[in-house]
């Protein structure tokens, strides 16, 4: 995290951070039923037993991304702040009931909530976590947000979740098929990332541009920054580094996920490549030295170069949306940094 | 469902039936993911394999309660059908999960969603239907609803849908606690259950009403009707006839769930019946005997009868909330039949 909030992101962090913060301690504060300390827990604020604890915090990525946009189109981010954390709280929900899907032991280097409080309880704090996201939006309306206004961000965020199912229902199915495309993936992935990231820019962009002038150009902006966010991310469940991440190298690769260097292998490896992977992903189980020859098929192939290449591809067509808005040039500067930060991170 | 749709309820579904059907089936098709095959299958409209089923459909008590409360007092329920379709998948958003998170093998004489395709599907399944409920709510506008009542009506429902998940929670939680009150009894099913009936009724007359007058009787009456909704049902489960209920008897026993007449029973059986019921949900496993055993001891506790005393009391308590409103007098003739209904239903 330090990294993170001292890196090439301070100069965001420093404008909005601590108001994110508090906004979302504003949606869980006062709320006392272990429910919600399920949720604070999850989110890096408390311990298992409710103590606590402030060692690692979410990246906030989805607010930054929303804020920023509301100011560049001349917003005020003040207004738009329950919905930055609204965006939050989504991301979040998917987040606990992603790790009971795909049974992940660990986030960011502690158990998840269904290893600590098992399936039912940690199921129930997901949907928890999404209703509140809902309720949070309320506060847009004393803000002085309309009530037109607050209709139409709710639009974006409400398909946003219909699409992040969809391509979470995509992304469990693909687990048992070999023949996923690129097409199929990027099919995935605007619904398991890019819809939500698409709409936190548009959502901010909307709030703050009453004629919603710029709302389709954010709204596509987002969206490619979501693929190029993913396929970073693909990037490092393989070849990142554990500590950093916070995740065990190969868990992607033993859960069989097509992700995106695999996708790519598979369609562009040499025929014996192609083959090894096949073997490998239909083994009833898959193990450290399966995971350390995919890697290598993975390689051989070029996968992790043209990885990040797709990755810094879908971030500078992203960038291209936003051309001949007429945007605040500071905080066009504060999207570029963003959209740097999704294919060069590290964690 | 035969006994449902031609009994004492008739009147109403001739009224709204086909058209709360009519909007549900909206709001599912042109989905052609398989995912969304999973909602259909568990609203009873298609198979495992996605072949037609109409056998079972739902009682659609939410939407028929929200319609009537809409017409009582003089609102149009034809603008109103998206909200009431929306509640219908709020709730079998909720009962999609309740499955998952009690292991609950069948539903309605039908294996459970999660039995058929896994936790993970189905758990990713309940959040889409739970997407979908919101994304219907877009509806209302092309109907005429202003943006502010449509932002008042999802106030009810949002906050409706966060006690639904702290009922929950309270609900799993007493599985582990024997020092169940009727107090904690009423205070989990005022979230589990109670929530989202109330938000049905006053949502309802929200949307009819602009000046809102009614608005807070209509939660009230709503809120009641939960109750005498969870008491009867709690009956239901340990006295129903199962080939009615489509639920075995027992399952909330052996699942130590704190439903009414064991509340009441804790409370007010003599001192060896209540021995009987501790010891028996103390125990590791309970057997059908122990079933047996325990509604032996709720039955000389008169648990039956005062489960049954108290759901009707409280639905007259709820009837006694809309004294001094002008209502149309047959729509609240109506809702006299649905508040029969509810604490004197068989399945």
């Amino acid at each position: 995290m330090v990294e993170d909030r001292n890196g090439r992101l301070r100069p965001l962090w420093d404008r909005y951070g601590s108001r994110i913060e508090a906004e979302l301690r504003r949606a869980l504060e006062e709320r006392d039923l272990v429910h919600y300390g399920l949720m604070r827990y999850h989110l890096g604020w408390e311990d298992e037993r409710g103590g606590r604890q402030s060692s690692r915090r979410g990246k906030l990525l989805r607010p930054l991304l929303c804020l920023t946009s509301c100011e560049a189109v001349g917003g005020d981010a003040e207004r738009v702040l329950p919905l930055a954390a609204s965006l939050e709280l989504l991301h979040n929900f998917s987040l606990i009931h992603d790790d009971i899907e795909d049974g992940s032991p660990q986030r960011h280097g502690r158990d998840t909530v269904w290893r600590v409080w098992g399936v039912p309880l940690a199921l129930n704090a997901g949907d928890g976590m999404f209703a509140l996201a809902h309720v949070t939006l309320h506060r847009l309306r004393a803000g002085g947000v309309s009530a037109e206004q607050i209709l139409a961000a709710r639009g974006l965020l409400d398909f946003a979740s219909l699409r992040l199912c969809e391509g979470q229902y995509l992304d469990l199915a693909f687990e048992q098929r070999i023949d996923v495309s690129c097409d199929d993936y990027l099919e995935m992935v605007s619904g398991k990332t890019a819809a939500l990231v698409s709409a936190a820019a548009a959502s901010g962009a909307l709030v703050a541009d009453g004629e919603g002038r710029a709302v389709e150009a954010f709204k596509q902006f987002g969206e490619l920054l979501g693929f190029a966010f993913q396929i970073r991310d693909d990037l490092l469940g393989i070849w990142g580094e554990p500590t950093e991440t916070g995740k065990p190298t190969g868990e992607d690769i033993q859960a069989r996920k097509k992700s995106f260097p695999v996708v790519y292998a598979l369609e562009n490896a040499t025929p014996a490549g192609r083959e090894a992977l096949r073997d490998i992903y239909a083994k009833p189980a898959i193990d450290d030295e399966d995971v350390a020859r995919a890697v290598a098929a993975l390689e051989s192939a070029d996968a992790r170069n043209r990885s990040q290449e797709a990755a810094a591809g879908y971030a500078a067509k992203a960038m291209r949306q936003l051309e001949g808005l007429d945007l605040v040039a500071e905080r066009r500067r504060d999207l570029e940094l963003l959209a740097d930060y999704f294919v060069n991170r590290e964690i």
